[in-house]
């Protein structure tokens, strides 16, 4: 079977009239929330320090640096933007795989569709062929590839950033082909960073891996054609179980974009589960942190092992504690950037809650399920099952949550009025240009800080 | 076990004068070598491809691109010459781990070095760091990594790339310790790519990952403390044996750049024993092609395994293929980069009579030793047991080896004065301008074809 030659033809012959309505939409959605999620980290330290060191290095003008107005090059806009996608761990996920496909695939596109001076409707395509090139090869490798350590937003990320940079330049299945083999040789990541700003630049790195890669290709680079398939192929290496025929079959009908789940909260997406539960708990029985005297959890298996940390010292620890997590959502009432700074993660109330919180794995729970029961001073107990958490394939959120949650990230750096006519160019983005979006959603330098 | 922080450690607190003066004498071997190496692909197809690339995403003109006098960003630098190092399979080789360190390392180094304005000294000191630190971090893996299916010149040099990059900049243990950190997460390289342009991109992609990754580090961007030793780390992720102990053990007491061997030709080094064995015979005999009717090798198990091509098709998959080696050395009575052209390979002689070479995998024979045996259609045979190949750690390329080496790939690009001007400089790089090395080893424009 020769794996990567047939996805290589795949992904060069899809074009925009191939997805259905429903497929456009989705990758749309996909674009207004990698772009809320990336604007708001224009101010953030890692995003400043990958800045200064981009800026350093110099790079012809060719692609915008989200929300800042400024040009670098094609391969580091996407470094930069992909960072940015993820550094809040907001950004969307396939959950079978646990890829955030938009932070690698997104920038990738975006980049070289802004360069090329392309539309909305190529960027779309370049988006859908990205993605499922980089989530069928994930569920290929699904799930021993994850459980053995891989980063798959970055392992997996940079075949759909080169999917994407070979469709917005049109190459064809040959070139396409060398591409992804280019992309399986610079194919990285360990899930052993996570909690510290190695993490979101995983997904950067990827996509400017991507761009290069589709570049190479175009200009006569080499590979291996068995990329993928080979003895020594991506699959065979980077796990030790492997299903090759996820990868092409069902092409063009069945789409795993369809399968991304948008985050409600910015966090670890299996701490969404207990999350839902604790606010909704809080929000029907009135409750006040001092009125606790515990809450328990049960939960699937991965959320001890990805946010199991008992103790967390920073914002981004956090993100990785589900124990922070609910006790945020009970003391807060809500699960929003703001619960996720130093200060709120170290708040001496916050911390006694955190001690009260226990956890239970329970193995025939769904990773988007969740049993939360809070036991109060009082005597009484209280218990919610949440079968699905918000933001799941099967609990999606809605046109109208995204928009608003678009709105609630950007409005205080783009101001209501730019955020909400940004919003809207990316619902009609099949009918805008890429480059106006993009430098409609520029942050003022005032609000830069 | 700390072994990231200890390392980490280790590399900052290593300085000159630390270094024994036959470590310095073999960190200048290899400069030497891999300066020769990297100057004659100055035209190569790979190198035009990747150049072309990076112009084109412009840069800081920070670092020399070699034998160009062009320069651009420190990273773009060491992506270019680590490649140029790797195009013609011809530089140095740590045996024991299979890995090419002066590709990876020395880009780095020199980049970084020339940027800051170092000298030769300075250099000296980050390619011994360098190599200490990827050559051990390779041992602690070796050799189920590279059984695996990785390509350990880029999955370990890309450490050897962040500490030389550190030592250069002087950083701390800890932004040491942030800095191989980074560089685990970009850890990549498949073997699968052997016999492509994608073989030799990835030192050049370690040694700007490393560039990225020691300049970030000293940016503040963060990273696992355990990115080595850690329950996810590199090297449980990459290997399924590890010995963390030789990573840090005897530092600064035992030298593995020591343990680097040069190669006199420019193939898979597997290959040389089998070579050595057939120049050997072809000499004393004084064979030609048309007495042959057969010749047979006795190798070790990787010979096949790396360079089993019984028809190769072009010069870069001859280097692969050990029936092509052995027959270009009897009808060319050398085999040099001469013997890599694709017509060489594709030579009908050339074709003829490697049908005629045949190859036993003998398990109790080392990688660098052969016994190889000619047939003659006159009946008679000859044989020769080759114990070292020449250029391993046991019959080492004498100084004299390397000079004319040297000499004999970059005279037809330099000019013999330039050429021996420049070999003198690297003999004694440690009174030396690295800046002024490099811009001396600039090739003439009408010989860049």
């Amino acid at each position: 079977m020769q794996v990567t030659e047939k996805l290589a033809s795949l992904c060069s012959d899809l074009e925009y009239g191939d997805l259905p309505p429903e497929v456009v939409h989705q990758v749309k959605r996909c674009i207004l929330d990698w772009l809320g999620v990336g604007l708001a980290a224009a101010r953030h330290e890692t995003t400043c320090i990958l800045g200064d060191h981009v800026r350093r290095m110099g790079g012809a003008a060719q692609a915008s640096i989200l929300g800042s107005g400024e040009k670098v090059s094609v391969e580091q806009a996407a470094l930069i933007n992909g960072t940015m996608s993820h550094v809040h761990d907001f950004d969307d996920t396939h959950i079978e795989t646990v890829i955030h496909p938009s932070s690698p695939i997104i920038p990738a596109a975006c980049a070289m569709g802004e360069w090329r001076g392309l539309g909305g409707r190529e960027c779309i395509t370049a988006v859908a062929v990205g993605m499922e090139a980089a989530l069928r090869i994930g569920v290929s490798v699904c799930p021993a590839h994850y459980d053995h350590g891989w980063h798959i937003t970055g392992t997996a990320g940079v075949f759909g950033a080169a999917a994407a940079g070979c469709t917005v330049d049109g190459l064809d299945p040959a070139d396409t082909a060398a591409a992804l083999g280019i992309a399986a040789t610079m194919s990285s990541g360990l899930r052993e960073m996570f909690g510290t700003m190695s993490k979101p630049y995983l997904p950067g790195h990827a996509a400017a891996n991507g761009v290069r890669a589709a570049l190479l290709a175009r200009g006569g680079f080499t590979s291996s054609k068995t990329a993928l398939e080979g003895k020594r192929g991506w699959t065979s290496v980077f796990s030790v179980e492997r299903d090759l025929t996820s990868i092409c079959d069902g092409w063009g009908r069945e789409f795993e974009v369809a399968r991304v789940g948008f985050k409600p909260y910015p966090s670890g997406v299996v701490t969404h589960p207990p999350i839902d539960g604790i606010l909704h708990l809080a929000e029907e029985h009135d409750l006040e942190p001092s009125d606790i005297e515990s809450v328990q959890m049960q939960v699937h298996p991965l959320v001890d092992e990805l946010t199991g940390k008992k103790e967390p010292a920073t914002g981004l620890e956090g993100k990785f504690s589900v124990y922070h997590c609910v006790a945020a959502g009970l003391i807060r009432g809500q699960v929003g950037l703001a619960e996720f700074t130093d200060a709120c993660v170290r708040d001496p109330e916050m911390v006694a809650l955190r001690q009260r919180v226990s956890l239970e794995v329970c193995g025939d729970l769904r990773r988007d399920e969740a049993r939360v029961t809070v036991n109060l001073t009082d005597g009484t107990s209280h218990a919610v099952h949440i079968e699905h958490a918000r933001g799941s394939v099967e609990r999606p959120l809605t046109d109208g949550d995204l928009q608003a949650k678009f709105l609630m990230l950007t409005a205080p750096l783009l101001g209501s009025e730019r955020a909400s006519i940004v919003s809207g160019m990316c619902w009609d983005l099949e009918n805008q240009d890429l480059g106006c979006v993009l430098s409609t959603a520029v942050i003022d330098a005032d609000k830069m800080g």
